[in-house]
């Protein structure tokens, strides 16, 4: 029996055409369900609350040697659609590139791990299993996306030896960067309560924004780490402080202000939220003033370290790029944080440049090199078991 | 030739009815005007823009002998009209208190000193004369007020010898304070224009707000002095700072704060002007920031020093009520500040607890002491001559 191999170009195609702007499935799980069903996957709807994920296994449940892929289909909002040059949902082609919402973000790569894996099956079927875990809400709260799947393989039975994540990873050029973990990133909120009073007589109130100064510069100034093995220093960004106070003769009750931070595995959640509110009730203390603070960690930090995986993956991709990629944990947080609780993971993908743009793009060309990727990491996943 | 003594009570009522809301002159000059002219004051309408303010002198122009008074008859609004439970322009009675806007500030105030001074030239006139400065511009922008007068009474050789300010000057009780200079009064408005970035990456940004919070912080732990002979300290205030960043992953391009300034004669509002700009600069280099300073000196200090003025408003205070005053320089601005440009001036009045708020009201019997103080001060004054 033989097939014509799955192009992941029209497949990218065919998934930025289905406006799947989170939670809408927009058609593009069910296009993927039937793609993989007819590859001879066996495909599972795992939707939880409003929105719908799937997984796609071909060969064994359960078996030891699984590669597993996780990706997302869902997409952010096209935002001004008057400055796009093209229809966001119109998958237009030009000079070598795909125009289109999600055409980076992350179309192209789920459309490649699926073409690269239906083509492995198809050609050479491995021994072993192909699990594919493909989410609707990465861009979106998160809760009920990839976290969903995962419980759903707790549940029944499913595993993963392996993953890879296929969000866009290489700032600039193709093969530069893979990501092997995370930074932590962490939100506090402080609100400062002093006494108003008029700015003439500063002694009968309590000004809260010489104790937000004092808070702010002390943690801005502080030093949380000078980097870790695998990771770049921690930072903490003062991100806003407010007052809304129009009046140049009144002393404000109250100011308040965010914090972002972002950390390696020098520190925990937990730990940072500690010295947060420590230095909080410090100043406090100081000057006399309420400091509330709420905290909201987004994820903690996490690592594969280098080894088998990511020398693995580092192969491939230089033997189809000629780049030997960087092992980074820098950016922003991606679905590897839950599939780490799960199995080692690494993020693997094309360039990012243009994602959550107008006119989001990407060259033709990356998303067959990024299927060739993907089909060498198998076939070498593969080949070493 | 026998006259009906005019009651300052009456007359505070009847300006009460008078609804003179900045720039209003609401017909309370038009009264003035009648009730003075009826008793021998030359009267003199000097409008400016759109405000209106009075001049009556009796007496000879430009006599050496001449006691100045000034006060304003204009209001603030009256706010939230639901939260008032008289008429603010009713001149209610109640319980011994006289109700309305402007009842302490500062239509008693006028009412007193008008008939104090009517009083003196009926019963006893003096060697000397007495030029009444009204304006209808001091809650307002106070730019064609007290200033105007003071450029007419230039302009046609009007000349105050001493004068004095009938503005609320007791904290709580009748007579425990005069106010024989105030503190300056500058603002500053700070615009710290950074690199917008990712909170990701604060590297690739350059947060205006760390320098934002290193000036706020030098500026409010400065201490600018420790009083002088007359003067409280000088305070700073860091009365708002705003960013209006509503993302948390996202570093601000900008954040504004201002500053508000209450300065001693240890300081020129030119000298605090640099010394704001050199620390602005400082940490606009410590942080490769650019910071934006605008400066707006609303007053220098200044001081009529413990003298023959204070001497003699002390006295008739200590003989009317049993209090000798506190001679302060404490409290926001008023028209003194233009006053001491002319002649020495000292601001005493009665008690300013309820100006501005809602149910505005003065004790009676308050207004009947404050003719009284106002009456043995121009007699003392004569008699001193
Ligand atoms: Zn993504
Ligand atoms: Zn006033």
């Amino acid at each position: 029996m033989t097939h014509s191999p799955l192009d992941p170009q029209q497949l990218t195609a065919d998934l930025i055409r289905c406006a799947s702007v989170t939670p809408q499935e927009g058609g593009a799980l069910v296009l993927l369900d039937k793609v993989l069903s007819a590859a001879g996957f066996t495909c599972t709807r795992v939707d939880r609350g409003e929105v719908s994920n799937l997984i796609a296994r071909w060969g064994d449940k359960g078996h030891p040697r699984t590669m597993g892929f996780n990706g997302h289909t869902d997409v952010v909002p096209v935002g001004d659609t008057a400055a796009w040059t093209v229809d966001p949902f119109g998958a237009e082609e030009k000079d070598g590139f795909l125009y289109g919402r999600g055409a980076t973000d992350m179309k192209s790569g789920v459309a490649a791990f699926v073409a690269a894996a239906v083509d492995l099956v198809q050609t050479t079927p491995p021994e072993g299993a192909i699990l594919l875990t493909i989410t609707g809400d990465e861009e979106g709260d998160a809760i009920d996306g990839t976290t969903a799947l995962l419980d759903h393989m707790d549940r029944v039975g499913e595993q993963m030896d392996v993953c890879l994540v296929g969000e866009p990873t290489c700032p600039n050029e193709m093969g530069e960067m893979i990501k092997i973990g995370r930074r932590g990133s962490l939100s506090a909120w402080f609100t400062v309560t002093g006494v108003q009073g008029h700015s003439a007589y500063p002694h009968r109130a309590k000004n809260p924004l010489n104790a937000m100064v004092r808070l702010m510069d002390r943690l801005a100034s502080h030093e949380l780490d000078q980097g870790t093995d695998h990771f770049d220093a921690s930072t903490l960004a003062v991100v806003t402080i407010d007052t809304g106070n129009p009046a140049t003769n009144v002393i404000p009750a109250q100011a308040r202000s965010t914090v972002n931070i972002r950390f390696n595995d020098a520190h925990s959640g937990a730990a940072l939220s500690d010295w947060l509110r420590a230095e909080a009730a410090r100043v406090a203390r100081d000057f006399d003033v309420d400091i509330g603070v709420e905290i909201k960690i987004s994820g903690e930090s996490f690592i594969t370290p280098p080894g088998p995986l990511s020398d693995l993956v580092s192969a491939a991709v230089e033997a189809e790029t000629g780049r030997k990629p960087e092992l980074s944990t820098t950016g922003g947080t991606s679905d590897a944080r839950f599939v780490k609780n799960h199995c080692p993971v690494v993020e693997v993908g094309l360039v990012g440049k243009t994602m959550h743009q107008v006119d989001e793009r990407v060259e033709i060309a990356q998303i067959h090199q990024l299927k060739s990727i993907y089909g060498r990491i198998l076939r070498d996943y593969f080949d070493q078991g």
